[in-house]
């Protein structure tokens, strides 16, 4: 129980910190200063003072309690990692369990003081917190990181090299050409200036990638954008002198990481400044308070997830080896299964170190998810080295995996027979492919948004009574997140929905996730495409990025309607085809038999 | 041009009337007090001083000018009938045209008063035109109808007799039911009191019908709801003893009419009062300013929409009279076309002729549309007398028709061949109807709404770069109006999207319109129901209300995909063993050989 000593010691550290800054209730979210989807360690602050290593949870401390809200994903792991520390678990989404910000509006005192790291939220969320609680005239104070001084042993601040990947070649459009769209979009939402601190789009706006988030290509920055200048703010131990001439040429000027804030706040703005209040910080919204804002969605968000013409071909290339790599995997796993120890975690393994062979290969764009049997029924299931499954010639292994290459981020999913399975799952896997073939194959009008399309993928699942509970599909970057927006396909309504364009990447992954039982996804990537102009309006389709063959063991002839068994053989034909030239004989002969017309 | 000297005189008296009334512009809508989609000719302000006769227009007058807004339906015929009257034609939605409430703002002197009949305005649109014209400190004067002391001959006030349809027959829930969960839905929003002034829902909260609206079985009235008291207002002229008798039993409390205002006036209103701003009139809201206010979307619009057993075991009885009625129509058509004289607008009348024998028939539902070859590409075409078009043996000839039943509202649309087609016809007729088939078979879970579900009638036409450039489906009444909400099947982005619910009925209306060639559409009605409920969520699907066979002449099976091949047939089959009891040795063998398997 040594562990738990440690943690007590550490919130007891924690509460002392909030006393001599005058604050009753610190909350300790786990995020960075950017919004980013994963954190490196330097911001694990909640880790360090819960003892839970979960990706996402944030922690309440008061003087006498302390909570800590996990997801679903993560209630068991959750509850280990706090026993024995005082910190209640509050597990998200069950009845009874209030929201953070309905725990503080219930249980703070009036005319207390409220306190968190203002980098660490954005600016939606920081002021709906001080509006709710300042009806009970609770203060925010959000100007202290009240982890320094107890967590003497921090890791390091990420900052890593900046590079220049080949503009012509990658990029497809210049620094400059990318400032005047900009520039364009601000003027037509009436602001003089843009503010930005997502990594990603400040990474695509000025050509540069860094490696300063786990799985995400990108470097700690900011940005401003006025009508004549942009305003860089990098580490000066990340530039290079590379980054320094590529940044000279479009009159970009560089400026310190650090001196962002004091930068925003000594700036004369003569005209609208214009953020994203979902992406900006807290601390950085406030800073602009005396200008005059515009709250806006990024216009750099949509510019890039609308790739250009470079970008898709990059795409295209990317995909195919990719996709020979998994399809290479597929084959080695079925004629490996039973025959060589495997695990979960060393099948992973196995195919990361297959696509690290790929020429341009930079890293993972996510941690591979491998899942035998009933662990693929855990959406976002992750395999240690220990506690990892054994691989048996019998169900089925559902992968999810993905890879950073200068050309481009691949995310696919396929599940994969072993040897025997039940009939219940070959049901569910056809009408799981007959969905990602129906919304691979639509047709739709410029739009529409996901939530028009999404039925297309569930609506075989639905037919028979089964509903997956995420949503169908997400953007994706080039060399960037693997997650990105603002596009996605998702059925219910939200505030985030985008009207799908030509050159939009996305992602297409109904699934089947029995408790218990067994877990079924399927993900092919989509490229949005223009398919005609008639007098009745721009029709858009999709052209498939992914060539991995289905699962022919898996797919149950009775449960595919003519046109689904169609547009499988078509999708067969076109895998075999592209692939073939990339395979062994061996590998190939195979593939012809997997992708032969059903 | 005797008209137009009518028209200048009865706006030199209307000129007159504003300037003693110091109104610098006056607005004349098209409406009545209840935001009403028919207007009785009482109400008909607006063509009293244009000339121009539409359905739809809102005219604005000046000192110096005045200007008609009209939508594409009534371009050229508007056009014609203020020929001569000094008023300027505003064609809505065309390039350069503005919309009113710009108009206004651009062309009304700062400091200026601005008129219109604040009860033939809602709430909503009457505080918009408010608002923005308060930005130049124009007043607004809503309390005068300047038709007043000019329109001499005004029509009748509509008044007919109120009568109560068998309660435990037709409502299948009584007045103190409806009246419980009113309350309970009001007391969910926080309110008191309930205001409504909106016809059709205060016809079905309070279980009686009147003739006071084309088409729609409604009477003039009013209601006010409080957690002990029902108040409907009435005109004495309209109550029977039967009426009066029906009320009793529930202790509603009868009030006059014509003392609703004054009555909310004086009102002691001691907790929140709600009104939906989309359907009370600026007039009776601003009546309520004094009152603590809840603006939501009226309850009674959901109540009413969600069909209980016994409306649904009605519109099934209905709709199935309807359809073989409709049915012996059409094989009268097809039978008579080219052999005896017949234009649209006498197809049409023996239409309404042999829908009129039906028992419970106590009305059209609208107007019925019959518009042959080219007319049909006009979505709201209608053919009168004098203009109407020959019926040829050959081509198309759209029908769009529906009754008021006791047992409830029908609305149902076929298109007829009536001797050779073209490919493209066909073509187009197969592909509507693969729509229409698609949506009729849709299984969906429930949270669903009809943005979800829209694209499954439309695709099969966005596969060939067709759109139709309207909704696919409306909601329907009980033996009330055929347009109505909450529900609606489109795919655009809109602020009223309704969860789909069991009970609610919608209309599935896709079609193909060529400007100066031909107009298809078919039209079916669907009951949603519950299909099972898993531990994955409630499923819903639709069961088809209308049983008229399709154009089996103008079904081309190379466009047909095998799912929608085995729906037709199985729709067939059931068009066909349901019919067939209903019709003539004759008709029977038609129908036999229409809906053969394809």
């Amino acid at each position: 129980m040594s562990e738990n000593t440690v943690i007590r010691a550490r919130l007891t550290a924690l509460r002392e910190a909030m006393k001599q800054a005058g604050i009753d209730c610190y909350m300790i979210p786990t995020a960075d200063y950017h919004n980013s989807e994963y954190c490196a360690e330097f911001f694990r602050v909640r880790e360090f003072f819960s003892g839970f290593t979960g990706s996402a949870g944030t922690l309440v401390v008061t003087a006498d309690g302390a909570w800590l809200w996990a997801d679903g994903r993560y209630f068991i792991q959750a509850q280990r990692q706090i026993e024995g520390t005082g910190i209640t678990l509050m597990k998200m989404g069950e009845p009874g369990v209030p929201e953070i910000r309905a725990f503080l509006k219930e249980n703070m005192r009036d005319d207390t003081c409220f306190g968190f790291d203002g980098r660490c939220v954005t600016a939606l969320e920081g002021r709906r917190l001080s509006q709710e609680l300042s009806e009970k005239r609770i203060s925010v104070r959000a100007d202290r990181d009240l982890s320094e001084g107890i967590w003497t042993e921090r890791p390091a601040f990420p900052c890593s090299k900046v590079f220049v990947p080949d503009e012509e070649k990658y990029a497809g459009r210049t620094v400059a050409q990318k400032l005047a769209d900009l520039r364009r979009e601000l003027a037509f939402a009436g602001a003089s200036f843009f503010v930005s601190s997502k990594l990603d789009e400040i990474m695509w706006l000025f050509n540069v990638r860094g490696d300063d988030v786990e799985c995400n290509p990108v470097a700690m920055s900011n940005c401003l954008i006025s009508g004549n200048d942009a305003f860089l703010f990098l580490q000066e131990e990340a530039v290079t002198e590379e980054v320094r001439a590529h940044l000279a040429k479009y009159g970009v000027k560089l400026m310190n990481y650090g001196s962002f804030q004091a930068f925003l706040r000594d700036f004369d703005f003569d005209g609208a400044v214009a953020y994203d209040p979902k992406e900006l910080s807290f601390s950085l919204a406030e800073t602009l308070r005396s200008a005059q804002c515009r709250e806006i969605a990024s216009p750099l968000e949509k510019m890039k997830a609308v790739k250009n013409a470079v970008e898709a071909a990059n795409a295209r290339s990317c995909y195919l080896e990719d996709s020979a790599m998994l399809t290479k995997f597929i084959y080695w796993l079925k004629r490996s299964a039973g025959k060589i120890p495997m695990t979960e975690y060393t099948a992973a393994m196995k195919l990361d170190g297959m696509r690290a062979q790929i020429s341009d290969f930079m890293g993972l764009s996510f941690g591979t998810i491998s899942a035998y049997g009933p662990n693929a029924a855990m959406m976002h299931y992750s395999a240690d080295e220990e506690s990892a499954a054994e691989v048996l010639p019998e169900g089925m292994l559902l992968v999810d995996s993905g890879g950073q290459y200068l050309r481009g981020t691949t995310d696919v999913t396929r599940t994969m027979s072993l040897g025997p399975v039940t009939d219940e799952m070959r049901r569910a896997y056809t009408l799981t492919a007959v969905g990602c073939l129906s919304l691979q194959n639509a047709v739709f009008l410029h739009g529409c948004t996901g939530r028009n399309l999404d039925i297309l993928a569930r609506e075989p699942l639905w037919r028979v009574g089964i509903d997956y509970k995420c949503g169908t599909g997400h953007g994706i970057g080039s060399f960037l997140n693997v997650h990105e927006g603002p596009q996605n396909i998702r059925w219910k309504h939200a505030a985030d929905e985008a009207v799908m364009e030509a050159g939009m990447i996305v992602s297409d992954e109904p699934g089947v996730y029995r408790e218990n039982e067994f877990g079924i996804r399927i993900e092919t990537i989509l490229l949005t495409v223009e398919r005609e102009t008639t007098p009745d309006g721009t029709f858009l389709a999709f052209e498939p990025l992914t060539f991995v063959p289905l699962d022919r063991e898996l797919l149950d002839p009775q449960y595919l309607t003519q046109e689904a068994r169609e547009q499988l053989n078509r999708y067969h034909a076109e895998v075999y085809s592209k692939l073939s030239p990339m395979l062994d004989e061996e590998e190939r002969a195979w593939l012809e038999q997997q992708t032969m017309p059903l």
